[in-house]
């Protein structure tokens, strides 16, 4: 079971090296972060994009990139397509954005010919360590769908839950969060979150899961506030997941984590058929690796 | 200006003694919030409710009560009524929940005859403090409102900028949170922080007001992740409101900071003739007398 982002670098480092397809690569910030994860044994990168800037940004950041193979793209569209198609075709484990735009590179995810496509929704999972909680949490999802249905819901939440059993969980505790534990019929998201819990009873998410829901984030992570209202839930003071009514929620929280707790993070989007690293150019250099680490993990067929 | 929970208990201290009416005060963690708060010189409580439980209690954790008036009553809706009723007639200044239901007293304090009725919404307002954040940071509304209209919003801004222009601020900044800083048809979010700004320049909050929105919590409260994102604005990393668009984001950032971050708080309903002090069970004892500081603050007509 990995608990912090050191353990899952690791981890990432022990496995089978994945091969990591970088759609539109020719930013300085993007291949650092794939050199240094290429450099602390993470991935084998292949690059697409523009070979001319790719090879005019490396020299000039010093970056050694002289082992990674480049496929020379003239547009950004052709750059996603082609790193898309790579993991399609299996020469690549998973995928990551470079310098082009989320749509640009999900458009290629979603491709019904040579894309990613499962079937699932796709859906944004963050992985986040703070100090206090003695494991990671997961955030889903605070990065894509915006207002999700109770059945896109159900989706986001086992998109998560594969994240989560990747990282060798054997029992995992959702919270599905409102702002408070009754269900009332004026808040959707409480009773979201009690026909989740119903759903899970029945078996929709597999064994190892417990769902509890509606419930409030400081019963779901703080065992002392659930005791002081009487609240009884295995997944009280210990969920691993979060799951949101919206994408507003997961965001503010994730943030409030990040700036507040200096809260670690690492993220992907996940739904499709491998995992898809899409960071931000806010993201801190071991947010970057972080997330390629998890990519990493996630994509490994062997793990679990 | 007012810019720590410590700062705020001085301030409340010098000031005129606010009378505080405590409606349903038999319970021990009650009790004892009022009697700190009165030992600080902050309040001259009021209580209303079984007198005898009250004596019992007071007796039982020796709390000395001596110097409060009590007003007997026997069913908690009238302890709410008289309660109210103090403020409504002149007799006190604020009124604090006690052991009853929130809707029980709320509706005391919507009584069209001697309630304190000021035809606004009455929304939830929570001050807190974290370390890393040099000033309060005002998060409304993740207590009460649901998922609030763009009318609901504006009320619920008003609300919030009452109580930071009693904390001294000359010049308020707003936050109108969403999960980016783009305006989307499909993100509601978006629309009303877009809308809520514009009402701002065309003065519908005052000239010490500025709003800005759709904005993420990232670039309301951090210089540096909106200088990486070329965003600009008088507001970003400087925030002291954050206006979230439903209660759900309000309830996890703020229970965010709590729970990670160590976050103090402290909290009040506005929006009728006098602030609602409303303490939760799971409140620190700080928490509580933070409330019942900022009650007394905003309470005093003089202040600002």
């Amino acid at each position: 079971m990995i608990n912090n982002f050191q353990n899952l670098i690791e981890v990432a480092q022990n496995q089978n090296k994945m091969k990591l397809a970088v759609a539109a690569a020719q930013e300085h910030e993007v291949l650092t972060s794939v050199c240094n994860a290429y450099n602390l044994g993470i991935v084998d990168p292949i690059l697409t994009g523009n070979r001319v800037q790719i090879n005019k940004i490396a020299d000039e950041y010093k970056l050694d990139i002289s082992n990674f193979r480049i496929i020379d793209t003239d547009t950004l569209e052709k750059a996603a397509y082609e790193a898309v198609k790579l993991v399609s075709i299996g020469e690549a484990d998973f995928v990551m954005k470079g310098i082009l735009d989320t749509s640009t590179l999900l458009k290629a995810v979603l491709n019904k010919e040579c894309g990613l496509r499962s079937g699932n929704l796709l859906s944004h999972v963050m992985v986040y360590k703070v100090e206090n909680y003695n494991k990671f949490l997961v955030l889903t999802d605070g990065g894509m769908n915006i207002e999700p249905t109770l059945y896109e819901k159900v989706d986001i939440l086992k998109n998560s839950i594969e994240v989560v059993r990747k990282l060798g969980y054997k029992t995992i505790k959702v919270a599905c969060l409102a702002a408070k534990e009754k269900v009332s019929s004026k808040m959707k998201s409480t009773v979201d979150a009690a026909s989740i819990k119903q759903l899970s009873i029945e078996g929709e998410f597999g064994e190892d899961v417990i769902v509890e829901g509606p419930i409030a984030l400081d019963l779901a992570i703080s065992k002392e506030a659930a005791e002081i209202k009487n609240f009884e839930s295995e997944v009280s003071g210990d969920a691993d997941i979060i799951l949101v009514p919206a994408i507003e929620v997961g965001n503010g929280i994730g943030k409030a984590m990040t700036l507040f707790a200096n809260a670690q993070q690492g993220g992907l989007i996940m739904g499709a058929k491998a995992p898809v690293v899409m960071v931000s150019r806010s993201d801190t250099h071991e947010a970057k690796l972080n997330s390629i680490a998890l990519g990493s993990v996630v994509a490994n067929k062997n793990n679990r």
